[in-house]
C-alpha cells in the first residue's frame, strides 16, 4: 500500500535513479539510506515480465563495505559462521553477519576480489560502522570504507542473451556465484552470476557514476529484442522463490538457525568468530521457533507492514513477516516465524489479518 | 517532491503510526528504518501552525543506544569530542560521534539517565553496530542494545501549557536539555525539554507501546484548548534555526569543524576519544570548507534531492546541502558546504539549479 515519500539529500540517489525515473518508477523504498525502486507496473505485472523476460535492476543500494588489508580476511571470517577459508578469488560467498551474541546484523554476499580485499554486498544495515569499530576495537591491519560503488542487476531467464551482447561471450562462461573482471568501454567491472531472484542473472558492480550510466544505456538498448523492462526486486518472485529478506523475515538479533540459515554455519570447522560460543550453544541446544512457510486461506492479501500473529491450539503461537498472492500458485503465500510443536509441512494454523481470522497451512520452503 | 513509498515490515512502524494515520499523514520518511512522518498539510502550513501553536510529533525513529554497565560511562566517551566528564544524571547533551578519522558518524543527544547508564538519541545510522563493534573489540564491559523507546516530541510556543496539563507543572520547571522521570498513569517516563525545532518543547520516551498510545491520546486532548496539531519535523523551520540535519547537511565521514561544531570538540580536556589525533591535526590545520548559510535569489524554489553546486569565481566552491523557501523571511535560503575563500557573509555566488544558475549570497547560520 503505498503512501508518498519526500525525498531529500539524505535518501541517496543511486548512479540510475534518473534513468528509472524516465522508466516510470512508481514507488521507491529506502534501503541503506538510498533509494530503491519498488515497482514500475504493478507486483503482479512486474512479476510476469520477469520470470518471462528480462530486467534491468537499479540495485545501487546494495552498497558495499570493502575490507582491505594485511588484516581483511580476518575481519571478514570474524564477523560469519560461514567457513571463508577456502573460498577463491573470483568467489560470491551468501553469509550471515552475526554478533557475539549469534544474532545476525546482515546477511550479504561477500565477493573475494583478492587475498587481502573483500566487498561485503549488504543488506539494510550500516555493516559499516560495525566492520570500522571491530577493527578499531581489535586493533587490525585493514581499511573499512564504503566505496561509491553502484550495482546494477540484469536479472530473468534472457539475462544471458543481453549480458552477451554488451560484454561478449565471456559472460555466459561464468558461474553462479562466481564473478569476473570484464571490460566495458575500456572501464574494467566486476561482473558476477548472482541476483536477488531465482530467475537468473547478473550483478555488474559499477564503480563510476558515468560508466555506470552508460552501461544502464547500453544493456537497455541490447535488450530491446529481448523485452527488457525496468524492474527491482519482487516481492512475490522472491518469497515464492525462498529468499529471505533482513528487516522483513530476518529481524535483527535472531540466530541464524532461527532463519533457516544452519548450512552456512560452519562450527565444525576451526573458524574464529565473535558468536561462536553463542551459537556452539544454541546449536546444541536447537531452537524453539524457525522460519516456515505458510499458505494462507481467503481471498488475494494485500502485503502488510505489521506482523500478522498466528495462532495454534488456541494461543499465539508464531507470526507472519511477508506475506502476497501468488497469481502462478492461486494462493497466498507468506514467510512467517513459527514455534516448535507447529513445523511439520501440513499442520493447519490460523493467522490474524486485519479483516479477520483466516485458516493457513504450513508450508516447506521454498514454495517453488 | 514526493513520489510514492512501498512499505513493508523493514521500514517499521512506531507506536504511533496508527495515531498519524488518523490524523491524516500526506507523506514519511525513513529514518532508522523506522517509518517518520514528513507531512500532513503543506509545508508552509505545517510551519506556521508550528510557529503559533503547538505540535505532537511522532519521532519513535529516534532510536535509542543503551549503553549500560561499569564501562558504559567510557564507551560514551570514546565516541565523542564533547567532554561528557562533567556531565550529570539529568541531562541531555548534543554531541557529534566521531570515527578513529574524525569523521562524524552520528550526532546524537546524549542522555545521561545514570553514572552507568546513557541514551544516544540517535540521527540516521546504526550507531548500535558501531558502539556494539567498538564494546567487543575493546573489551569493554558495557551492555549495548536498542531498547523499544518511541519519543514522542511536543513542540512549538504552547507545548509547555500541553504538557503540564497531562504530566502537572513539574514539567515547567525542567531546564533547557535536562530531563525528569515524570509518571503517567503510574508509569515513569523520561520527559526533556528537547526537540527537534526551535519553539520550544519536550521529548517524552516512552518505552511501552500502550503507554505511548495512552500518552498519545491524553497530549491530543489536553491540547484541544491549545490548537495542537500533527506535526514532524518541519524543513523550513530547522534550516531557518540552523539545525544540520545529519545525512543532508553533514554527510557521513565530514569532520565537526567542517560543520561548525567547532564547540563540541573539547580538545583541551584530558579526554580519551577515538578520533583525537585525527580531529587534534585538522584543528591545528583548519578547514577548507565549512557548512555556511545562503540565500538564493530568484522564486520559491523547491526542495532538492540532489547536490546543487556552488559557483565562485568561474569555478566550482561549494554544493548546497539542503534548501528552502522560507515565508518569514520571504527568501531561498540554504545550508551550503562552501569553501574557506568565499565564506565571509555577504560574499556573491551562483547556484547551478535545474531551472538554471542563479545568484546568492552567503549568510551566517542561523537565519532566525
Amino acid at each position: 500500500m503505498p503512501v508518498s515519500l519526500v525525498t531529500s539529500r539524505r535518501t541517496r540517489r543511486t548512479f540510475y535513479t534518473a534513468r528509472v525515473e524516465e522508466q516510470g518508477v512508481s514507488a521507491y523504498t529506502v534501503y541503506n539510506h538510498m533509494l530503491l525502486p519498488a515497482a514500475f507496473r504493478s507486483l503482479e505485472d512486474d512479476y510476469w515480465h520477469l520470470v518471462e523476460h528480462v530486467q534491468l535492476w537499479d540495485v545501487g543500494c546494495e552498497r558495499q563495505v570493502e575490507l582491505k588489508g594485511p588484516d581483511a580476511a580476518r575481519l571478514a571470517q570474524a564477523m560469519t559462521p560461514r567457513d571463508l577459508g577456502r573460498a577463491v578469488v573470483g568467489q560470491c560467498l551468501y553469509a550471515p553477519l552475526v554478533d557475539e551474541g549469534g544474532g545476525v546484523i546482515n546477511d550479504p554476499v561477500i565477493l573475494k576480489l583478492a587475498e587481502d580485499r573483500f566487498w561485503l554486498s549488504i543488506a539494510d544495515s550500516d555493516v559499516l560502522l560495525w566492520a570500522k569499530g571491530l577493527a578499531f576495537g581489535l586493533g587490525l591491519d585493514v581499511t573499512v570504507r564504503e566505496p561509491d560503488v553502484c550495482p546494477l542487476a540484469v536479472q530473468g531467464p534472457k539475462a544471458d542473451d543481453v549480458m552477451a551482447a554488451v560484454f561478449g561471450d565471456d559472460v555466459r562462461a561464468i558461474r553462479f556465484f562466481r564473478f569476473a573482471v570484464l571490460e566495458f568501454r575500456g572501464h574494467p567491472l566486476v561482473v558476477a552470476r548472482s541476483g536477488w531472484s531465482k530467475q537468473g542473472g547478473f550483478e555488474v558492480y559499477a564503480d563510476d557514476a558515468g560508466v555506470g550510466l552508460a552501461l544502464w544505456d547500453a544493456l537497455w538498448e541490447a535488450g530491446q529484442p529481448f523485452n527488457i523492462g525496468p524492474g527491482c526486486p519482487n516481492l512475490i518472485e522472491r518469497i515464492e522463490g525462498g529468499l529471505l529478506s533482513y528487516g522483513n523475515d530476518i529481524l535483527y538479533g535472531e540466530n541464524p538457525y532461527e532463519c533457516g540459515l544452519d548450512k552456512f554455519c560452519n562450527l565444525d570447522r576451526p573458524i574464529e568468530f565473535l558468536g561462536r560460543a553463542a551459537l556452539e550453544k544454541i546449536a546444541a541446544e536447537g531452537v524453539t521457533r524457525k522460519i516456515r512457510g505458510l499458505r494462507i486461506d481467503g481471498d488475494p492479501l494485500l502485503p502488510a507492514a505489521e506482523p500478522w500473529p498466528v495462532l495454534g491450539a488456541g494461543r499465539r503461537i508464531g507470526e507472519v513477516r511477508s506475506a502476497v498472492w501468488s497469481p502462478r500458485l492461486e494462493a497466498n503465500i507468506a514467510n512467517a516465524m513459527i514455534g516448535r510443536d507447529f513445523w511439520p509441512a501440513g499442520t493447519q494454523v490460523e493467522v490474524e489479518m486485519p479483516g479477520g481470522v483466516v485458516t493457513a497451512t504450513i508450508a516447506d520452503l521454498p514454495f517453488v
